[in-house]
């Protein structure tokens, strides 16, 4: 570790901010159009599934198309959010252009015919290899290609789920777990900003999030006792947040390694899969199934109903793992992060049953913090809370994302994340 | 860099978590209750120089006692904060115990007799000395010594300025700059929780600072153009935060030095200081004195009035740059923080009278973003900035913290804190 005490030209930077602006306004333009056209489609083919529930069963099919696309046009495609991780981490083979109409079509095709996943593996992905293009046209050096992919997926990230600041964050905090970037802050930061104006420019809105709870002061001497009460509550929670994502890694990983140890045949992989879901949504409940970000059904569970009494069961989030797992483990596409929203916020609900905590708060701080514990950003998801939900109950988010974290084992949901520090002190 | 991979037993974290709650328990019930004394004698001796304005006769005499009080029993306590930051960095000499009552006694006689300064110095190194004295009677390892240290600084600034989740995250930051021991993480948002918690029941109160300016919700297109602007303007003023700050840590380090060549006889140095410290504040004015948060006197300028319209002269950020770097580079005692907030919050006041902006934005990003430049912290002061003023308007926090981090040059306040990364990308 070195000392940088080179003398400070104030020209110098400005220079340099006009280069980045220049370089990152493309990336912003594009990355924030493809969001908004993304979230657009899966919302109508959402809608469209909700109207014709038989497209369920087509599932098995749609994952043998999506099979042989990447089989046959893919390239290194298939390794999604990886290979951008890889990329930045050491610039080698390039991220293929039709990353992103590959991830955006099999996306959709997933969600269309019932499969559950998310959104950011695909905004991140559009990002990704968007900004990779633009960055080998622009013929930008090997450190500054970096950081433009870096921008990629702020951008993409923050479009997705309108948090600017937060999808900044996530994009230093994915890489390296402990390391952080800084030279990347502003271009992220602009690069998240721009995407999202550009995606809400086309007219998209974000799904809102309430939690009305509001803690008496943290600092007021008369509710001492009770927020003591509600803070060892929420470290109890994040004991619980950070299990599930635990189980959630362990398990993805599983289901991908014994599926390609046990079947033989590739195409037959998602076609399985596919049948599973189809299954389990009659033996269990059709609510898992796709984003589940809302349902128009008023008695379903949807992550807008964790955020109320009684809006979710008491096992709704080992199912939505179960669900999640089947679903990308065996070949369809998309995000992780909006079932692990779900996860949590169901998990954080029935813990708030089971406590008698508030459960909009439970239910918000399971949303987070499951997801800091599965992809080990607990700063970009405690500023993710205040993002959603306001600066109120900040203490609880960072008490709950940083326990999580600590209890989501060593290895998230992206392979190609590096550990600078291990989790514990005296632990290697 | 390498991959943590060993097997995860949920059990040696809990353990770990008791452990450190154990731990932190006593740094934090004694740095709260410092703190709380620290504040409240701080409170009482500001209000007492409002009383009695000959009081600042004296500053030069005062500055004669602190010289002589650390010369003959500081050991080596004078190097303050970078003291505590070497300490963690490699393990040596140790702090003293003899540091908490010293750099205590000296803040109050610094602000009692009308010096310039802060208040989170003499926290941190209040809560450093003591984690440090805790930690070797609890015979801890080198490595979790050093994690119990940065609790003390944790608990030491989450306390003074009731801001938890900031004080954790400046722990970890103003180490490194790029590397942040997460393993840290929640012992230092522990101690900081717990250390405020305690400060507050002493009954301390914090003061309230209100940004009422809601932006048009970043995202809602009709507010499209007026966001843009009102984002150029952030970064504009991003960037006078920035040099500002790089104003304030060079004129420091100029000040230490030139006095201490100039000035043969060492205790005439703060009598120097003090003389001048009384020129000024008959040539310029009274208001710049002390730590400046508010001012009985209703046409002064304080932190407090910078946040309304004309609540602040054009110049005031730099008559505070002077008293401060004045009096804390010839021998007095106190922190640089509370300074800086006033310097930002000033220059927020008269860039937002030149460019039309909303005055209580821009005085609450100065605020935030001068102290992020001076210090190289910018995640923990955007943070700070939700903490404070609510996460309304974060995407402005960040835009001004990470600028005015870019335009600060590359050393800070703190001259131990090391440097991961440099800036920008491409230069070392």
């Amino acid at each position: 570790m070195q000392k940088f005490r080179t003398s400070f030209h104030p020209f110098l930077v400005i220079i340099y901010l006009v280069k980045w602006t220049l370089w990152v306004l493309p990336v912003s333009l594009l990355t924030g159009s493809l969001v908004a056209l993304f979230l657009w489609l899966l919302e109508t083919v959402i809608e469209i599934r909700f109207h014709y529930n038989w497209l369920l069963y087509f599932l098995p099919l749609a994952g043998i198309v999506i099979h042989f696309l990447y089989r046959y046009s893919g390239k290194n495609a298939e390794a999604g959010n990886n290979l951008i991780i890889d990329e930045i981490h050491k610039p080698d083979t390039g991220v293929p252009l039709r990353m992103a109409p590959l991830v955006l079509f099999s996306t959709i095709i997933t969600h269309l015919f019932g499969g559950s996943a998310g959104r950011e593996g695909t905004a991140v992905q559009m990002g990704g290899s968007l900004s990779h293009f633009l960055g080998r046209h622009m013929h930008l050096s090997k450190e500054n290609l970096r950081i433009l992919l870096m921008t990629g997926i702020a951008g993409g990230f923050g479009a997705v789920f309108g948090t600017p600041v937060a999808g900044a964050i996530f994009a230093l905090e994915v890489l390296v777990v402990g390391k952080l970037k800084y030279n990347a802050l502003l271009p992220c930061l602009m690069a998240s900003i721009l995407s999202n104006i550009v995606c809400s420019a086309w007219g998209i809105h974000h799904t809102n999030y309430q939690i009305s709870f509001v803690s008496q002061h943290l600092l007021s001497l008369g509710s001492f006792g009770f927020n003591l009460l509600l803070m060892a509550k929420a470290i109890g929670a994040g004991i619980a947040f950070g299990l599930a994502a635990y189980l959630f890694v362990r398990l993805s990983h599983a289901i991908k390694r014994y599926s390609n140890q046990l079947i033989k045949v590739k195409w037959l992989i998602p076609v399985t899969g596919g049948l599973i879901i189809i299954v389990l949504s009659f033996l269990i409940s059709p609510d898992y199934l796709s984003l589940s970000v809302s349902n128009p059904d008023p008695g379903a569970v949807s992550i807008v109903t964790c955020f109320k009494d009684g809006g979710a069961k008491p096992f709704s989030w080992l199912w939505k793992i179960l669900f999640t797992t089947i679903t990308l483990g065996m070949g369809f596409k998309g995000g992780e992060v909006t079932p692990l929203f779900f996860i949590g916020a169901a998990l954080g609900n029935t813990i708030a049953m089971i406590t008698g905590a508030p459960v909009d708060l439970m239910a918000g701080l399971g949303f987070i913090a499951v997801f800091a514990g599965a992809t080990n950003t607990p700063l970009a998801c405690t500023i993710m809370g205040a993002e959603l939900f306001g600066a109120d109950n900040i203490v609880y988010y960072a008490i709950a994302c940083f326990t999580a974290y600590y209890f989501s084992g060593h290895t998230g949901i992206y392979g190609a994340q590096k550990n600078q520090i291990p989790k514990m002190p005296g632990r290697a």
